[in-house]
């Protein structure tokens, strides 16, 4: 084992803000630690590639009692109702506060992170099935991802690798 | 090393449409690939197996920024409005829709992806912690479920196991 | 290998109630199993170790269509309307179901379920960025926590263990 490199495969299949940053931060830094890094993104995680949507991607407060509490500075637990989360409004705020605490704490923004990891050697792979569903073409991705593969090709590419779904 | 069979363990643990194919379409791909694949069924994701249920599993648009832009054909982010996700009717044109666009790309219902799965040699097995939870019985569940297993049984079945858990 | 212990290392990033359980339910198994366990605590996952939140975390039925069937007795797909779940009440009344079911079936709470993973071996480390993004300090937390890491730590910490992200 000792001549293998370790190599970590993320499948980020979730949309928003929150879970976008998962992978990102971890990647980089396994990639600091000399491991190899593939992403693959599928189902909602595809937004995380999609040109138009890389810089827009939301943090629904809604459905998540922490984010209501952590992020809202709802001091313990008097806090919003629950029916605060399906204001309108709530979710375009909720992600103005998430997006500026990332950049006080001097974070990368997802964009920012994708091509920092490319540019540091990570591979990036969208998801055959995912890319029917929704119609897309690799026109539509960010530059970096490097081809559209089936779940066979992913079997492919992690054998032996410590699978990270999120 | 050369010698041992490649194993995939997933764990299912959630119940929403979406989240249960993950687990589905890569234990096909692992399964086509020789590699041996169980998958574990906890909390929401046992109504995968549950007979009376997984053919009525729903995606609930609300809290999913992505989903709404992606199911809905929503132009950009124009969308809409946060409450939209929580008109009883959403959840149900949501699912029809997703439905419709898996049919369309000859991808199985969750029901036949399972027997699919169980006839090339998957195994299946439900938490027993979750059975008591839910008060369900192993006639609950549909036919290809082999066993309720406790998680220590799961850490027995899933040494060398590349574990994903969704 | 044969002389290697195995080791699981678990990512809690979520504060709902339903998804704590998962990590610690496992963690226990595979303490009783003679496995190296790490848990890492980010994002809302925080909220677990959080010593002013972990007794109060909420399941909130909304976004999820089998907590609506599962805990809420209601039959089949009758259900209640999509729109129940932002009903102020009905994260509480969830909540309480949940926490009553889990009394009879025996689950420690939360916050005894940690205690015991800590007393038979289990460590436990909060992320640095999540610490920093929540303005969080190590006196917030639960006793037990050995220390604030890093990805980078989280790295070379995992190094040959299955890794578990929920």
């Amino acid at each position: 084992m000792a001549d293998e490199t370790r190599k970590i495969a993320f499948i980020c299949s979730k949309g928003n803000l929150d879970m976008a940053y998962p992978a990102l931060v971890m990647g980089w830094a396994a990639l600091g630690n000399g491991i190899d890094v593939t992403i693959f993104f599928t189902f909602w995680g595809m937004d995380m590639i999609n040109k138009d949507r890389v810089d827009h991607l939301e943090v629904p407060p809604i459905a998540n009692a922490s984010m209501k509490m952590n992020m809202m500075g709802v001091p313990g637990y008097l806090g919003i109702p629950q029916i605060a989360g399906v204001i309108p409004g709530m979710t375009a705020f909720a992600t103005a506060l998430m997006n500026s605490k990332m950049k006080k704490l001097e974070v990368p923004t997802v964009r920012e992170y994708l091509q920092m990891l490319v540019d540091a050697g990570a591979k990036l792979y969208a998801c055959k099935m995912s890319v029917d569903m929704f119609g897309l073409k690799k026109e539509d991705f960010i530059e970096g991802v490097q081809d559209i593969v089936t779940a066979g090709d992913f079997m492919d590419m992690t054998d032996g690798a410590q699978i990270i779904f999120i």
